[in-house]
């Protein structure tokens, strides 16, 4: 095996000159249709925004100055079960295993792999990306913004672009705390991981801080969950039936 | 962008010769760790299945005998919220925020782009790769198998390897129906759609079948989900708090 070594360096990248090309979004549009999928139900959809307005409302959301652009390519995957209820609302038969927990996660799963898919296509062809974990700050806006349906849900942003900086890599944990062999990994000291993280921070060409894994993990527990708070309640909203005992 | 067209050439390998050296498992292993993490929490684990007594019990449980082996390496991917509690325990803050919707989702997250990242990987070093989304059939006996504490999760499985067949890739959804522009994408007739899946299933070198979009996703309505349907009351089990009300 030749292991191709830009596998092993992914950085986020938030700084970017222009935009992709149309063929440059249609290649990597079909990377992520490409990606494995549960079941084979193509339980997501994939919603490339370029309206300067819409960008301005993620940015807000996002709390990413550059998520309005101009430059760079935003796209927001989607959980997305309306499709196939869409096809199957004539079929006679109850619906209700493309609403349970079952189906949520095929359509997390499928969107997440997409995203990734195409995130590494990017990075393999010299574009650099960066994840959007944060469209769900307020999953029920970005709803509203991109008219997503019952039985879908706003998942996940990554915005890609040409690269116009080149950060650092982040220090990851140590490999016996995260990789088990046969069974759960055992807790192992950290070690001097949390010197290696602070290191990072404190030397990093951008924005460098006072930080530790440790201390991000702190702050983390007192966080303002803001609308986070309220996923499962717009799930439900979405038509989702995620009960937290066996049906 | 030139872009690597084997990031189009996405099919699951079920046969495989041999298994992966200790330095090719090693290099994957890292690429899952290099991955994009929600907030830099590396919120999950990686499992490496060698055990044949292991991998025969999840083989049953994927009903997928090409699971138990012995060719081909097994990884599961899992949601583990448990490092950073045991990391957090004595900060004298409240969990609460490493147990809910967001905490679970960030699990999902940074184990399902792992995985995939993981498998894109394989594929452009010329392995090959299939998930197994299967093992949620029976997540309390995963838990088990593999020794898994509170607050983790056994999302998905990944076998990976050299490939010993070539199959057919599968049609995908047309363009226009999973890609929008600003906002979701319009519903439009799928065409020829399933008379594609239906030649592909028909034509495929390996277990010809009679299969289209259509009749798949009816399958899906009545299938039984066994234990499928306890997800929700297993992730209460492990700690979880995903409530479908706003807290």
């Amino acid at each position: 095996m030749q292991l191709d070594q830009r596998a092993l360096a992914h950085r986020s990248i938030r700084k970017f000159t222009g935009n992709l090309t149309a063929p440059e979004r249609l290649a990597l549009t079909n990377v992520a249709q490409a990606t494995a999928s549960s079941r084979f139900g193509q339980q997501f959809s994939l919603i490339h925004v370029a309206d300067p307005a819409k960008r301005a409302v993620i940015a807000a959301i996002t709390h990413g100055d550059f998520v309005a652009g101009p430059s760079g390519d935003l796209f927001v995957f989607v959980v997305d079960q309306h499709r196939n209820h869409l096809l199957m609302q004539n079929s006679g038969q109850s619906l209700a295993n493309l609403e349970n927990w079952d189906a949520f996660l095929a359509g997390v799963f499928d969107a997440t792999l997409a995203a990734q898919n195409m995130a590494a296509a990017a990075e393999r062809s010299g574009l650099g990306a960066c994840f959007l974990g944060s469209v769900l700050n307020d999953p029920a806006q970005m709803i509203d913004l991109l008219n997503l349906p019952q039985h879908t849900f706003p998942l996940l942003g990554l915005i890609v672009g040409r690269p116009a900086e080149t950060p650092e890599a982040k220090p990851r944990l140590p490999h016996a705390a995260v990789v088990g062999e046969d069974t759960y990994p055992k807790a192992v000291p950290l070690g001097d991981y949390d010197a290696r993280v602070q290191s990072y921070y404190a030397t990093r060409s951008w924005g460098a801080r006072d930080e530790s894994f440790t201390s991000m993990l702190q702050a983390q527990l007192t966080a303002d969950l803001a609308h986070r708070n309220e996923i499962g309640a717009i799930l439900k909203r979405q038509g989702f039936n995620l009960p937290d005992w066996a049906e």
